[in-house]
Formats: C-alpha cells, structure tokens, sequence
C-alpha cells in the first residue's frame, strides 16, 4: 500500500486492527501464490498493483467519486446489470467474500450449512473489514439461491440500504418478463438515488463502457487457446476477480495491453507452462478474492486451467449486449435479453450451462474437467451429478471436487487433483 | 393387512422383498408409537385402519379408479391444488417419504448435503417400494426450494410422466400473476390428461370437498386448545398426514365423528393426557409418515403438542377458498388467492410465517415452541434463526431442533426436549 489510508478507514467504520490481519494474511497470501510463479506476463504488473492497493487507492477513488455525487452500488451477483449502474455515473463494485471471518458471530445469525461464500460476506460485514461495503450508496441483492434469498432477509438488519432483485426460476416466456420488470424497477432505483434521468445515450454509453470490457476478456480466453497457454489460469482467474472492483475503462486499457503482449508471447511460442502441460477447464461455483484455493492446487500439480465456466468467468461475461439497439426501450429490451442468458444453475431446467461446458472444452482444447462446488452449494451440487454422467458420456474425463474457504483440506484436494491430472495427461 | 395384494404390488413393479421389509418396519413402528399411547379416542380406530392398508386397500381403491378411467396425481407439496384434481374426478395423492430407503442408490444421483425428505423420496422411487408413486398417472413437482427444484430436473428421468409448477419467490403483484398463471397451466393439464373439461359447476365440487376436509381439520385444531388436550399431538400429526392419502369424503366423515368424541371428552373433561401438562407448539418443516420421530420424543417426555405449524398441519390447511364465487374466473382467483397466502419459507420477505407462529401459540395456550428443521433444509433453517429471536423477545420459550430421518439422535434430542419442557412447565 502506497498511503496511509488509515484516517479513511476509520471513517468508514472499519475494525482497524481486525483490517489490518487481514490485509497481511491476504498479502502473505497473494505473494505465495501469485508472485511466485515462474513466466508472468509483465503486464500483470498492473493487476498485481490493483490488488496492493484493492482496499486503498481504490477505496479511495469510490470516495473521491462520493464526494462529487456519484454512487457507489455494491452486489454479489453478475445479474447486477452493471450498464444501468454507469448510465447514471454510478460505481458498482463486488463485495468481499472468498475467506472466512469472523465465523463465530457468523455462526450466531446463520446455519451452520450455508455456503462459505454467504457465511464469508456475513463474516466481513460483522468483523468491520470490508471497505467496499462499508462505502455502498446501497447493497444489491438478488434471489438467485435459498442461501442468498434467505440471509438477505438477515442482512437487512445490518446494512443501511439493501435492495433486492427477484429472478425468475425458468427460462419461459413468463420467466423473462419477471426479469424485465426487475429490470425496470432497477433502472428507476438507480435514477431515484443518483437523481440522473437515464436517457438512451447515457444507457447506451454504460452498455459500450461494458461492452469493451467483455471484449476484452473474450480477447483474453481467445489467447488462452493456445499451446503453451501465454497465461497462468491463476493469472486469468485475478484479472476475472479484478474486474469486479476495478474501473471498467483503466481495466479494459490494462487488460488490452496484456492481451498485446499475450499476441507476441503466442506469435514467439512462449507460455506461462510448457507446451504440451495438461490442460484442465475449471467449472462450477465463483471464486471470490481471496479463494485461490483450487487454482492453486491444480497449477502446483503440473496442470494448467484453461478455461473456467464460473460467474467469476465465462458464465459472468460471455454474451454481449447485442449492438445497434438505439431507443431506451430497445436497449432495455437488448439488456434484458442478455441478462436473460445467463445459464446460472438456479434456472430449472439449465441444459444451456452443460453445452457450455462441453463447447468450452472442445474450444479451449481441455482434456478434462474439474467441477467445483461449495459445500452446501444446493443449486451447482445438484446439477454436477447429471452434467459429470454427461461429460464422461461424451469421453470428457470429470472430477467433481466439494469445498470450503478453510485451508484443511489442502493435501486431499491434492491428492484428488494430481491423480486426476495423471491420468489425463 | 387384510388381503393379499401381493398380484397388485407385482403388477405396480415393487420390489416385493424390499417391499415386505418395509411394511413390517413400517407396521412395528406404528404399534410403538401409536398404540401404546394411553387414552386415545376410540375414533383413532378408523385412522389405525387407514395406516394398516395404506399400501393394500388404499392402493386397490386407486387401481380401481384408474380401472374406471379416473386418474392419480402424485405430489409432494401443499401448493398442489386438490380442488382441480377433484374437479376433473382424479385423485390426488401425497408420495412417499418420510424414511430413510435404499440410500446408497440415492447417494450416486443426489449430493450428499441433500435434506433426508428428497432423498427419501428417491429412494422409495429406486427402491421400487412406494405403490403411490407407481400408480400416479403424472407426478407433479414444483419449484419451492433449491433441493427440490434441482432434483426434480434427475427425478424426471426416473418416472414416466413429471409435470412442474413454477412457484414465485416473493408476494409481489408479480408473483401473484406467476402463481395465477399457473394455476391456469395446471388446470389445463389436468383437462388434458382425463379428458374431463373442467366447468364451474365441477370445480364449485371440488372446491367443496377440500374446504370441508379443512374445516374439519380447524375443528379438530380447535378442540386441541382445552387443558387437558382431548387427543394427543401424535395422533393430530397421524390425522394431518393421513389426509394426504385417504379418500376426501370418507377422511372428512371419520374425522368429524372424532371430532363429535373429542367434543364429548371436552364437556367431561377427559384428556389425552391430564390437565395441566405442559403444552407445546411444534413449527417448521413438514413431517411425512412415518417420520414421528421428534413428535415421540416431546409427548414421551412428558409434554403435549397442541399444534403443529407445518404444511402437515396448519401452514397446509389453515386458509379456505373463499365462498360464494360462481363463475369459473372466480373460483380461479379464488383458488388463487388462497394458495397465494401459504407462508412458505421459500417466500422473502416471509412476516406471515411468523405472526402465524406467534398467533397459534396464544391460540392454543402453549408454553414453548420446539422449532423443526430438517438438515440441510437452506429455507427453514435460515428463517429459524430471526424467528427464535423474534419469540424470545415476546418472551416465547423457543427450542431449535436440526434432525433427519436416522435414529442416531434420538437420545441426544430426548435429552434437549427433557431440559426445554422442564424449563418451560
């Protein structure tokens, strides 16, 4: 961290001694497993520099954009529709989950079975330690999962502004005009806090803003096709949690510069592995900064993850608004059409998530799958079971994997991980 | 069992042997439970008759209706609406679960974390012992919560006919239209397969017969308010289940002569157990037979349970369609109206749950509440945590109890239920 941010973080009520383990432990951590890699592009020395600073200079440019009006928007889902959050000069970051804390006050207010990644947003709210939180103009959530749905309704009481949105549970015709409506009612949200009038030009620009940036991840996956792969999975998993917090503009330039540089290492043959290293597809649950748990694992073993089919991935950013849309209402219509895709195992049925899985495969050249589950993750358990029978169906070698945020279960997620490579190599 | 159904059994494709076994569980566990209660109401021989030939006569009954050209509907969920069953003569039958069967065939196609109602459920599917589920012309599933909504996406390639009601997730005008237009979708099924065309005149019918059987089961509720309780909580639990399976007609009739007894025991001040035992509330997730595990433990400790907040009990029952409508758009949103109100926990914001909660235990004079959750029931189990709170803070002794269908706890349990009915009595 460049600054002494401390004055900021006591501002925003933060539990400044709990703040600062955890940006040690976190530091540690990144250093460990990020730094230590052998063959990194030199542009993720940016990424590297968004993390250092992911609770400082970040922090405080949400609160440069306060003071000059502007809202800051907080969610935990890709069906927040960013678009509408930039249309009226709006901020919306992700907010921290993706390690345990505070789990004993967590304990108190939620059931023991709930997902980590729900009992870990809890755990940053109760311990103070959550700088995006803590600066929201208002929290979005969302009724995707039970966990979700449920705990918003505790976490009501413990936040100042939480809105939620309500999804649709099919893909019917009746399913979407849930999903419109919602949309609506988001959109009217976001121009009653921010008193800016959405037009079709400020809509338009918030798509664009979107746009680019989705292009730019797509350019990213295209890269990762090769042989060497030019990039870690780590790496790309980073820049994949980056975007959640980062400007949408520095982050589409930092991240076009790096797919540059990627171009040249693929035209020169050089990777991040060797050619020929085991090329595994990541698929299941998101992972949240810091849970770079698996990742890890997987890469130490002599893997490397090409793909993954996650909302921290390409379920979050791979369709594009469609373009050429120019009133508001066939922007709104084109959005919801977007949003509408997203094949999130909350849908019943989600056929279009298991094509996906196998199309991603073929595309990125994987020879098998690891699905990833959080423990007590209902919607992505229940559907691994069916999309594992299927995969290994079409001769696609699967290994379904269940965990926490916790670091006991390192050695035998190893062991699982290095035999399931061996045998795909 | 007083005939020999052992053709018919053959016929539905049980497994004969599993099936045998079952019964002769099934048989020994109610003469344990139920049977050895003292001062029962002679009227309980009639439902002791149903539970002996709820797999024989019953399922003959079926067969011979089915025989007739009548069909059977199979569900798992007060939001089924019997009315339109009814109305189209079909029945409409509760499928089985409520016990532990063939597990390890479920644990191949289920994740473990699942709640023991759903994979009891699989189970008597793969254990070929559920002569409901073998006889149903079309099981009707619905999206509720996360683990039945997921699994019914695998149940549909195990039987041949599922059909699934989309449910809302909020009480929004929105969620109404959803609900209404389902119950429209639902409608036009059941035309469909019996080939009846529903009519005002046919609906008016079936709505009838679904709103006497509630009002008997109010009235048998009502007489549960007097110290002493006139009939035990585990024999009001068998009556709510048995309401599942039995004939509406001859159910309704049985149980008002009961209630006629009841009445007399009342005006003579005899009780199922004495006056002034300690009275209980049970609310939470729904008990299926021959799930009595929780309900045998509390009136065994001393305590009576004198109402149950459950979709096995008063949440399923407590709303009647309202009267007088004529025309079929009428009876429509009426039926509507009524199955919009059931204060599911997979609803949020869910307040009517709790105020019923609250409601009951003034009703029905309890001194605690013991609240039931099944493991790994996200829905129930997140709501019971705001819930306690809630009751403790209006000085309602509150127990949370998180079991499944195994006999491994039961002393464990025994022992909390002994401690919470000495403190409250």
């Amino acid at each position: 961290m460049q600054n002494d941010y401390t004055q900021m973080w006591t501002d925003l009520g933060l539990d400044l001694q709990a703040h600062d383990q955890l940006l040690e432990v976190l530091g540690q951590g990144y250093e460990q497993v990020f730094m230590s890699q052998a063959n990194r592009p030199e542009g993720m020395a940016y990424f590297d520099f968004v993390m250092s600073e992911v609770h400082g200079l970040r922090i405080k440019e949400l609160m440069d954009a306060k003071a000059e009006g502007r809202k800051v928007v907080g969610s935990f889902c890709v069906f927040v529709p960013e678009e509408i959050v930039l249309a009226v000069d709006g901020i919306l970051v992700g907010l921290c989950t993706g390690a345990d804390f505070a789990t004993e006050e967590v304990d108190k207010i939620l059931p023991r079975n709930t997902c980590a990644l729900i009992k870990s947003a809890f755990g940053f709210k109760l311990g103070k330690v959550c700088p995006y939180l803590e600066s929201a103009d208002l929290i979005v959530g969302e009724n995707t999962c039970d966990g979700k749905k449920k705990s918003y309704e505790t976490l009501a009481g413990l936040v100042p502004a939480l809105y939620v949105m309500d999804l649709p549970q099919t893909k019917s015709l009746r399913a979407r005009e849930l999903m419109q409506a919602e949309m609506k009612r988001f959109f009217h949200k976001m121009e009653e806090i921010s008193g800016v009038t959405i037009d079709a030009a400020r809509l338009k620009k918030g798509i664009q803003l979107v746009t680019e940036k989705r292009k730019a991840l797509h350019r990213l996956n295209e890269l990762r096709k090769n042989d060497p792969a030019p990039i870690s999975g780590l790496d790309a998993l980073l820049i994949n949690q980056v975007q959640f917090y980062d400007d949408p503009v520095r982050f589409t330039a930092s991240l076009n510069k790096l797919c540059d540089e990627l171009e040249t290492r693929v035209a020169e043959g050089k990777g991040a592995f060797a050619k020929g290293t085991p090329r595994v597809m990541v698929s299941g649950c998101p992972m949240a900064v810091p849970n770079w748990k698996l990742p890890m694992i997987i890469e130490s073993t002599g893997a490397v993850i090409v793909g993954e089919e996650s909302c921290v991935g390409e379920r979050g950013t791979r369709n594009l608004v469609s373009d050429g849309e120019e009133s508001l209402d066939e922007l709104m219509e084109a959005l919801v059409d977007r949003y509408f895709k997203i094949d999130c195992a909350i849908f019943t049925p989600n056929p279009e998530r298991l094509d996906h899985v196998k199309e991603m495969t073929g595309r990125y050249n994987a020879q098998g799958v690891i699905h990833y589950s959080l423990q007590f993750c209902q919607p992505y358990q229940t559907e691994s079971i069916p999309l594992e029978k299927s995969l290994e169906n079409e001769k696609i070698k699967t290994l379904r994997l269940e965990t926490d945020y916790s670091q006991e279960d390192i050695e035998q997620l190893r062991t699982r991980v290095e035999a399931f490579v061996e045998m795909i190599a």
